[in-house]
């Protein structure tokens, strides 16, 4: 396995096709932009050779019984998933945000290692082994594979082959020799500036006459034809700054536009092309672990914003046990996400592939929490940390340094400590709770409406119908007739 | 293992011991304030010998490798701690409640095989060999026992040995040649009318000035001088009618309160006396099980208040898609209890007894849980039902069937069904809503206050303080004076 | 004005029409299942005869300019509404639960007054005349005017004229010399064993084919062919007995069923018979004034709930203090319900015909919170209070005063105050928040989900839509084309 | 009444004392750290001037009998303060934020028009004269006037008398022939680089130790120095850039710092100096219309984020129907801090000064909804608005522009409408919800948790357990010990 200098250096040497602010990223592991969210991944390099936390990510291969990190693994086992829901959480706790650049790749590949051994025995095509022959060099590189799922979609009302413009989700142009060309876009891609590869997942529930919208493939970041451009988030500009107003470092998030100009994917490379009756089951492999595993990014970004609201208490001369009413809130929002997680993981079931799938019911009602309870945990962090942490209602670095008047800031700025620990404190909070550091838990891993919709369907009211039927002894039929349109 | 008929004549033959209303009663199995709890238990003898919920409800014995009830078992494993909320949940669907008179006895009985071992090993006593012997024995009665944890207390401020009354908590009294004398009482016990033993426990964290209330033992339940009285419920009294306004027959809660008037107690039966050092694990080696399992119960009461509020949506001439989001919020609510008993199960250790003891953090997070959202649920099922089920806003079952009038009334509770069945569904949403089918989940396996005490100290906040002092690259030290009283 | 004496001989002097169990009742002033609430509705006169409710409770009559009780009178200004509010709030004060047999009757001759001025107006009748002559009877005999509202409806999907049954709502059945004769049924209606006459209102938005069903008139409450039936409630039988598991004498809550078959109504008592098109604004302008001040209700007996909590938090031997948190919480709900129907009731406008109708949207607003708040209030009491409130677990009356155990009863349940002390406030509680003292806020004065109806068509979502446009400087028209069904 | 030009030349005669990001501020009406919110203050005047606005911004002066601004005249009467709560709501809805160089100020000079009134009265002083004449002079000059009450205040747990350093909070100095001298800051101070003048409170609940901490002043925003340094916020960096990242040109929001190096205060300008005593009323006074009035603030905010919202619903082809159940919600949280704020309006007294003091107990409720609720509403608005929202998840206005692939981008970004329309949505609420448009609502007028201390000191505890009492026949006295510590 890679160290977190090679990972840098594999970084280093691709082709640059990442924009931003109108400039292309040279090089994305200094460019200010994009150094954080490498920094961030980098870490899991360096925390995979300790010792503490080693088990939770590194797994043996299934493919070839060597040391590979969960994020190249299939999942065979709740434990698997038991181990994924805690590295998440981990990965949160170390860069206090996301690491996106992995999760949904590590996603996408199982959910695909399920589908592609369902469409090969149905329809007798090839594309399991090569799914796994390239997760095997994969591993063998250790590289990072960044997911594509979400298309830009257009107009909501309409399937993708009913819009104006037929290129409003990502699509199959035309073959070549050995390969295909693809044309569209892939919108909002977590952590793409960190990753080696892009993992391309198809939208979901596709009939017959969006079939060129069904598929899937890997592709080098630096393919051709690629252009990639980072979207900007609250208070990125900062991260073009020095100082502390970015408080950290060592984690940073990106969120990128891929724009797919008539890409050309080897056939290798190819895991589904037009079957677009597998994409339902392939999206929905998909979301399962994502929704189950998100329980802990949550819970992890949650447990530094008790440790931040804890330490401005203190900042502020308070005892946290002042606040302790919150922050059992606070953990109890944690605990709710992460064990959600957890109890998905242990109730899923083996498919015939060989991967777990964690229960879809719960995992999408972890959706639902994950949707609403980091919302409370941010508002109750606001709450402990006071007026100059809600809006980071203080001055910027600059003016706490500024030989003027920096002087008064940094009286005025302190407490129970100095101005400038107080300060770091505040735009910690700020960051997490309303700055670049926020992750998208409401949308990412798709919509909790969506999840609400799983949630039905995987719902039998009849079995609770005849539960109450039984219990008061009701045994007249009720039936309402569906009304007409 | 029992059938359900031997189940009952075992609690026919004991001795009346058991009042309300200021009358004994003669037979449980009958007596129409305690018959349909009894059934209730019954119904787990039943199920028991069902193929589809067998193994839910029975395991192999550890003591002996027959099969036997779980509710008699040692919990050795994460499964069989899902098997426990699942059993739960089971149990409530099909009783539409509690059936208390077995859980508290098993959480009972696993906490002490983890305690007794505690105290042999340090003290050199011998209460593990006891309490292997008498789970022996009962494995072979298949006898149901309930367990007694509740002490009157008196005033809350006070410990028991300060209270003006020394009895407030059961106590030892005196040893005689072969046991022990004990005084005082256990107040709100769950399901004793359906049980042939009591499972005593004793308070939590007693000092040595308090060491005579550090006692364990199991009883008969008709031992002689214990004094047993039930307590009325919401709506007891239609039990001692006929018709359909306690609208479920086959299951039923009761909740006793057990006077001990010096009850003698034999030395074989015994499992804890003075040893006041141990009620703190004890005490929480119960809540951890009981409050990750009670998760399964109201998760299961949930089902079936889904299923009642969806029948009411169709006897009202309404689909249940109509309530499509307010369902889905009942599920939701449904799944994160019984999630996070999975999940704190899951998370569990192995006691060096061999008992597992489920993650206390994740459990007492649930009892939070279990406090709140099924107060939820039954609000929405409220919402769903109508002003009919609200408050049982209906006429009794003798003026429904009322000569005169009754044919009127049975005409205007139609809809799209007979006015008999919607009457029905009402009075079954009452009951599990706001009559004597509501379990007690706000203070059963104790209260959400106690848990969030648990939930602050299995939390280590320094070690969330230092994660964010260490994205925000923080070095300084910063303590809080404790403030002198 | 009427003493309680002379109110309760006018309700002695009635034909008895009112049956319970099967039971016709002789005396409402003095059967058990009908005296509570009859104590609650005598407070009402006298409290007006006391210097500091005097205000809250009576104002000068707009007919006479003679004192009268606000329940009879027109409400004519915004502080009118406001101490409508206020005296809802005092009421539940007083009695602890409903005293519903005066306010529907009060908002319905309010809402009428403005309906039949408009037919008037429109149709040239003389309905409004009418309404103005029986009112300043009522006022002059000061009697107690139950409302109501709810038709027993039927099929839920279909309208009173498409039922398989035309009764299903009340309706005209033919012109008589002197009057008309109307057929069906209304139900759950409040207070009617405690009132002299009963004002009925029609259902709502009724179209041209269910003209029949658009009736209106005024009734003694023991007119010939009119069966009452009282509906059950939870723990109702307790009312029966003696002791204090009925905890509250002075107060209580009945809801009737009533059946007309085949009443005859004179001419002077009807203010609407077939005029369906104004029905909707009738009932609106009874929901507005409704809804406004149910907030003050709920927040009456939240105050009710506050003391039981915090005494039996005394009882207990614990400082209420130490559950200040939920206590504040309690308190801010109840001023939530409360506030929001002061500012209902002071953004209102007056109707031509002098009614000062409250502002719709934040009327349906508090419904909203009418409808879940409370619940939130329940759980915390319960919360406070423990196990022995939760579901009333304690052993009934009799067992406590009973003669071979009784004592020990009395024992175990003090704490730092006496048993019985103890005993009582926990069946306060039980009464208050799980007994035959509860409410029907979730839908009393309609459901929650036809408050968001209105809510939904009282807000101009475009209005809205413009603010942001010009926020954000956008110009292109988004138009969204209506579905096909 | 000046014009909005007046106004912004007013701003620009002053002297440049105000700091951001190092620089020196010459002129705040074009520099883009403070133009936007010059704009948003301008648009008072404007407004003031259109006739569906004027009745809700102006009123007649209680000085001068001449039309004022309501922002700088005393509130009278319910009416008065009902406009306020309208005024601020209207705001909101013109500037998509907080126009808060006015009502600080506002709410400070009524507040301590009654503090003067009652020190003269008790202590013979001038104050309430010299404030007289400096409110008639700032009519007449139409001056904009800023609120400053926060001080930087150090350690929590101690007052400012005990602090290391005297200066955490604002004090008087020295006396000088005809003023005073003050030293120290006053922090988080909204809208100064708007105002032309500052309104200084003290902090509250000062002792006898702290009295020179114990200072209320007026003084010009330029006062010889007074430095100003401006707080950065979320994203405030866009500010400076062109394009619509930034999506609101007519608002902004701005928070201070003002460092008092020995500033020179005039006699005429001091309405408080040493009085402790009067301290905890001022602020009393202060918090009473403002925890009324905001509201009206948030609900003016939340107006907007509906329309946003539903303007997305749109672009994205969805009709804002579907989400009718999430814009329910929406309407509830700001109708209910809107309507609590006119119920704490109406429910007020008059002052002996002429002030009308909205209720304290509604106005601290309502403050801990304004606290929670709008949280809840920017969750919703995120929710309907989907991924590229909810972290503002699109690329730069720069890039969207770029010669190079601005087009795709634009392509790809387009819905139900071209890409640079829904691109401005997105910022738009990215704004609202996650950037620099967010106001303070948690610790805006102070905390949550100071209104939860007034709501228990206006809350009579001891009369709610005398109903609970009187209800259950309660007649045993239940007191508790105080704990001795």
């Amino acid at each position: 396995m890679k160290t977190s200098k090679e990972y840098k250096k594999s970084l280093q040497k691709m082709k640059p096709n990442i924009y931003k602010f109108g400039e292309l990223i040279k090089d994305v592991t200094t460019h200010p932009a994009t150094k954080r969210t490498v920094e961030g991944h980098a870490q899991i390099f360096d925390a995979a050779y300790k010792a503490e936390y080693k088990d939770i990510l590194t797994t043996k291969s299934s493919l070839t019984g060597k040391p590979v990190i969960r994020y190249l693994s299939i999942l065979q086992s709740a434990d698997d998933m038991i181990a994924n829901v805690r590295m998440k959480r981990l990965m949160f706790n170390l860069t206090g945000t996301c690491t996106g650049g992995r999760c949904a790749g590590f996603n996408a590949l199982n959910a695909m290692w399920a589908a592609t051994f369902d469409i090969d025995k149905d329809l007798k095509t090839g594309y399991h082994k090569r799914l796994r022959n390239w997760l095997k060099a994969a591993q063998e590189k250790d590289i990072t594979v960044a997911g594509a799922l979400t298309d830009p979609k257009g107009d909501r009302s309409k399937s993708p082959s009913m819009q104006k413009d037929e290129d409003m989700s990502l699509h199959f142009v035309k073959h070549k020799d050995d390969g295909i060309v693809v044309r569209g876009a892939k919108v909002m891609i977590c952590g793409v500036a960190a990753a080696n590869e892009i993992f391309v997942m198809p939208g979901t529930g596709y009939k017959e006459s969006d079939k060129n919208y069904a598929i899937s493939f890997a592709i080098p970041r630096d393919i051709e034809n690629l252009t990639i451009v980072e979207s900007r988030r609250p208070s990125d500009t900062r991260e073009l700054e020095n100082g502390f107003d970015t408080p950290v470092d060592i984690g940073g998030i990106t969120q990128a536009y891929l724009l797919f100009e008539d890409v050309f994917v080897p056939k290798d490379r190819i895991f589904m092309c037009k079957e677009y009756q597998y994409t339902m089951n392939a999206v929905m492999n998909f979301v399962a672990p994502y929704r189950a595993a998100i329980g802990g990014c949550v819970a992890g970004q949650g447990d530094v914003m008790i440790g931040a609201a804890a330490l401005m208490s203190r900042a502020n001369g308070l005892s946290e046990k002042v606040f302790r009413d919150k922050i059992n809130k606070m953990i109890i929002n944690n605990e709710t996400t992460f064990g959600m997680g957890i109890a998905a993981s242990v109730l899923g079931k083996k498919h015939p592939s060989g991967v777990w799938i964690p229960d879809q019911l719960l995992s999408n009602v972890n959706k639902v929490h994950v949707a609403t309870l980091p919302y409370d945990t941010k508002r109750i962090t606001q709450d402990i940390a006071g007026g100059i942490a809600e809006t980071g209602c203080l001055p910027s670095c600059k003016d706490i340094n500024d030989p003027k008047y920096g002087k008064l800031l940094k009286k005025y700025l302190s407490a129970n400590c100095s101005g400038e620990t107080r300060a770091k404190i505040a735009r910690l909070i700020e960051w997490l709770t309303i700055g670049s550091g926020v992750p998208g838990c409401m949308h990412g891993g798709g919509s909790a409406d969506g999840a609400k919709i799983v949630i039905n369907i995987k719902t039998d009211l009849n079995h609770y119908m005849d539960l109450a039927k039984r219990l008061a002894d009701i045994k007249e039929n009720i039936e309402v007739e569906p009304k007409k349109k």
